[in-house]
């Protein structure tokens, strides 16, 4: 796996990502009722699934997850974070939880989309792939809990990283400075995510 | 990716096949509800699922349809032509779908067959390798979607994709000619699903 | 493929978990009202699921299960058993196919822990992906017959997978005995499995 740069910089916060994915995760597979066990395993699988299918896609196996030690701890610390004191996290008030999402959605789609670029994609797939390791967590997530994932049916999410990977894919495939086009993908997800929320926007259903 | 040849031939046929599996999957997602978004999303999983899945089971990453751009094009368009046409396309009749559909199950399943004997695979497994790629991509649309797998409840479908494969994994492992086999496999599958329709074929249940 | 020692021993055992696995995923697709297509296709999946995504995590295609062809036919021959005499098959006591499970679990728990430990992953995640070889093949049955993953629900089954998983991935990574190490994992698996059966052991739920 080649690192981006600065390099320490952007794995500090993808590990953030990957705590606040889990925490999610966790805390949806304990409304749903799981026992211990299941609430770390959806909080993992949420938290990793999205890089695991972008590297998998990628034929960049084992996926970097399963290489450093750093992302399951993360990932499963966020799931016990859940199961030990869940009545608090439970009371995170979602004014702080969608921003931190947003946040996370955006690493994971910048991230990827450079890892596409870096693997010769064209600006277009590595748009895809950056999505696809954005969302692909909570996907899997969904899929276990038995319902159609939430992404398929919300307010501007997937399109909000389509967009943030896309920046940044056209912008390094054209050569823009990496640490400026990576920065520049990331606000426009979140901004486009959160003034989502704020104004309510939905797209529209195709059948009436 | 080896070319099958005639190569410009299949691919015409295969990006032919890549567009109707879009309309069907982008018809079902709008039929449940789904936003724009989650219409072209189903439309793309639908229609490259399959390749994507047998490419991974090749360890022939990136996959094929990650590869050519004119792929995800292809099935963006369909999903694309679901959401702006609507009314229109979801009033095709039926007799006009499932030969269609036939042909892309079709071609799907002797393509993926043959993909697996270039892989040096026993024809037992190209040919279900075949089958997977042929019905791969609506599993992913009907687990999304959140029900079961139309293919394991409904008549005679994916055992007609197994037998155009069969009949292309074993015609291809013996030397026979390469074109002929594969038209062979495929007016298999093609007249097998359609006599099974007709003729409202099932395979029984196991328990009473 | 690394073959483990003695391997004929290992094989056997192995196509012999490989069955019982396909003929519990058979009995719960018949169960769940599919024809006999389904049926095939459900035991075998449940029976080779979790090693194909073993070997996709590695980085390790094809797949062994499509390189050797005991494993699909021994997968499809259990299929094919449910299809043949569901009746009887249905009638075997549940004290005989929990052992049973339990030693197929145990069985796929070490092979995949061992297998990743030879891939040079750290102990921890060869433990995660034993875990998953043990139990991936029953999640993919439960998401195709639209539920929830058992195992995510039920008693101590995953974790006793992970425990034996962990021995294994343990003794091996600082050179005990191969052959000791496998033992006692599947020991552990076993008898924790077992236990919590036998006593009803159940982890707590996270959200009261």
């Amino acid at each position: 796996m080649r690192r981006l740069r600065p390099a320490h910089l952007l794995r500090t916060v993808d590990l953030a990502g990957t705590a606040l994915f889990a925490l999610q995760g966790g805390l949806t597979a304990a409304a749903a009722g799981l026992d211990v066990f299941g609430v770390l395993v959806i909080a993992f699988v949420t938290a990793v699934g999205g890089g695991i299918i972008r590297d998998l896609l990628l034929g960049d196996t084992p996926p970097a997850v399963f290489c450093d030690l750093a992302y399951p701890i993360t990932a499963f610390a966020g799931g016990a974070v859940v199961v030990l004191l869940y009545t608090t996290v439970r009371d995170v008030p979602r004014d702080v939880l969608i921003p931190l999402d947003a946040a996370a959605l955006a690493l994971f789609a910048v991230v990827g989309a450079a890892k596409a670029i870096d693997h010769r994609m064209s600006p277009l797939l590595a748009a895809l792939l950056g999505t696809v390791s954005g969302v692909g967590g909570g996907v899997i997530r969904d899929v276990l809990l038995g319902g159609v994932p939430l992404v398929l049916r919300s307010d501007v999410y997937a399109v909000a990283a389509l967009a943030g990977a896309g920046v940044t894919a056209v912008g390094l495939r054209y050569g823009a400075p990496r640490v400026l086009v990576l920065a520049l993908g990331a606000v426009v997800t979140v901004v486009l995510r959160l003034v989502a929320v704020w104004q309510g926007w939905n797209l529209p259903r195709v059948a009436g």
